[in-house]
């Protein structure tokens, strides 16, 4: 099945600079796909530090358990990267494979194997053929490069119908650093279990223990809060590496004055990213803001935006531009949320449907169905308790969803 | 929309014999539905005991409230359902809506308003016009019969596609006595977010506290063990209600020898309306029975049960005739409770696919393949920790779906 380029797509990849001390290669190793770029090596400068957020599937991939592993010592010379092939499911044959993947890197650029990271995507159940990344790796490091974002983005890509990146340039401490990030991941597609992989660099100086906190905390606030159709990856991967080669001062507190603009353009990168896993949703035809205010605590309030985010009532609803402010009270409740249904409010486009429990009098709904029409939609829910909140993103459930879903055999 | 009657209905309604001490009448009150009957009354001799099972939903129904209220007190004498307009949603007058009806029917039959429940389905946000209601309980009362089980089945449907009915008879110490109960539910469709409502009644005598015991202990091996697309509605209605006509001696334990083969055959009859909702799940072509083993316990296996269930890659896989075991693996990571993922074995129509955490050798997936192309899916899973186990009923997730839920506009 040809896959179309999904109409939420940004118009380009955007212009990706060299970070100092971050390094790309890509390469057609055959793994599954034939005749494109399925596997990346990044290569980071000695000193780079990392952090990472994995996913909580309790039948995580080899790999993903290998990255737990290697994050205990929050140092990364290398991250290895195949698609085709997601080697979860594999038993003992999975981890051995990610042994022989880490050692031979390892070898290859002279340096501890806890350094290596890999992550896989794709088919799953399948034993990984690593003796063609391996057999790869000498030309892959030969062919190292401080360019090649995009072609990064793309070798990592599965069922997504386009590469995503983003990047962005802001200050540590009065020196300016970069930070890149691509990312891949449009739902789970069988056979390819189309996981969520995202790798962020920065040339910024972070301790390891700075880079773990700061991903944790971003990811909190954009990979965990956007959901396509709530299932769950066994190889979600985000890693976060930093070169330190802008030669800032080192601060141990995230919360330090001189790394707000970093943290705030780190979570606007991420944002962003998440935002593209989001827009390239399996049959996405909307992009789904959903703003929920009067929670309980910010996790309750998350937690009541992603039962209206994954209700596939409210999701086809938006699919049909249907304001059907009725779904997302039945998803409010069924959050298992403290809510207060006389006091709740709904709003979809800023314009308020539902106040105090009951619809507005006098309701007109000519600018909400307008705005239903468009292809960003907001949904805007008061539960009336306290001062919890939370944003999340989500894509309408389509036609398109099932067709991939379901019509597509392998 | 014309909905076609489900591919997965019975052939037929059920024979239903009259009830001692239950009788029914229906009415077309003209509450959302022209020219059907949509208002139904239950009668019950004086004397009659009740339980029942409401919604978890925090934003649950004024009818629903009432129904929790009455509940305490143990004792009915009608039941009062109209279809077209589900009273949720609607504040304040909604409470009042439900009191003016419950006042009426306790002065129409001369008995205590505590007797009287309530349950409304429909579309929601709209005032309940309940006079429609009131002014006809006259007529209503005069029509009562022990017969109508048929029309009673038909008055309570939304967007269901065919009338739920189902009857057993059983002993209970060594008398004979008969169940019926009649359900409606396909989902939520909006405007109608189609609640699930189960009215059963038996002639056995049984004291409130049993008979409270009894419904919370099917409905959770029988409702509350489906699900077709996990959406809960906020009135969620079934009540259990026993007339004590058939005369047989009463017994205070649940798990007494002489309750035993009523107990079973209440339990099987639950399952059997249970099925039918998920028969009649918005767009199913395939009912699909999920067994899971091996878990830390059974409330864990049911989780686990239903996060397969609720599975939108599972559904949509099954919908294709996938025999996909990856996406099953995936939903039981995502379920959150215990899984050996190296001693995870999955079958399908009773075909082993993978076992030890990796798919059998040499598995052949003809047979497999074949069973997929079926209606009835039958999923196995054994996790591998210890002996918790449960099963959980759904239906595949299909265009149907979509076109209902998404295409159809109100």
């Amino acid at each position: 099945m040809e896959l179309l380029k999904s109409p939420l797509a940004p118009a380009n990849f955007p212009n990706m600079p060299a970070i100092d001390g971050v390094q790309l290669s890509t390469r057609a190793c055959g793994i599954k796909y034939q005749g494109r770029k399925d596997v990346l090596l990044m290569a980071f400068d000695e000193g780079s530090t990392i952090g990472g957020v994995l996913t909580k599937s309790l039948t995580c991939s080899a790999p993903v358990e290998c990255c737990q592993e290697h994050l205990k010592f929050g140092q990364a010379r290398a991250i290895v990267v195949n698609s085709g092939n997601a080697n979860a499911f594999t038993g003992k044959l999975g981890n051995a494979s990610v042994s022989r993947t880490v050692a031979a890197t390892a070898a290859e650029l002279g340096c501890a194997k806890e350094s290596i990271f890999v992550a896989s995507t794709g088919v799953i159940g399948e034993p990984l053929p690593d003796e063609r990344i391996t057999s790869a790796l000498g030309q892959l490091k030969s062919d190292l490069s401080s360019d090649h974002w995009q072609a990064a983005a793309e070798a990592i890509m599965t069922t997504d119908t386009f590469a995503k990146g983003a990047s962005v340039k802001t200050q540590v401490g009065g020196k300016t650093v970069t930070i890149n990030g691509i990312a891949k991941g449009s739902g789970m597609i069988a056979p390819d279990m189309a996981t969520m992989l995202s790798f962020i660099a920065t040339d910024a100086a972070l301790s390891s223990a700075v880079v773990q906190s700061l991903i944790s905390r971003g990811a909190d606030l954009s990979f965990n809060a956007i959901t396509v159709d709530s299932d769950t990856s066994t190889s979600d991967t985000v890693l976060l590496c930093a070169t330190g080669k802008a030669g800032n001062a080192i601060y141990q507190d995230i919360n330090a004055p001189e790394l707000a603009d970093f943290v705030s353009a780190l979570n606007g990168l991420l944002r962003d990213l998440a935002h593209q896993v989001v827009r390239d949703g399996e049959g996405a035809s909307k992009f789904v803001s959903i703003f929920v205010s009067g929670a309980e605590s910010d996790t309750a309030a998350k937690k009541i935006g992603l039962a209206i985010a994954n209700s596939p009532l409210v999701k086809t609803a938006i699919a049909g531009e249907d304001a059907n402010w009725g779904r997302v009270v039945m998803a409010v409740g069924k959050s298992g949320e403290r809510a207060d249904r006389d006091k709740l409010s709904i709003a979809m486009g800023g314009v308020i449907i539902a106040k105090d429990g009951q619809r507005v009098e006098g309701f007109d709904e000519g600018p909400v169905a307008q705005h239903m029409k468009g292809q960003d939609i907001e949904v805007a829910v008061d539960v009336g308790i306290c001062t919890g909140s939370a944003t999340v993103w989500t894509c309408d459930l389509t036609h398109g969803y099932i067709e991939i879903n379901a019509d597509y055999r392998s």
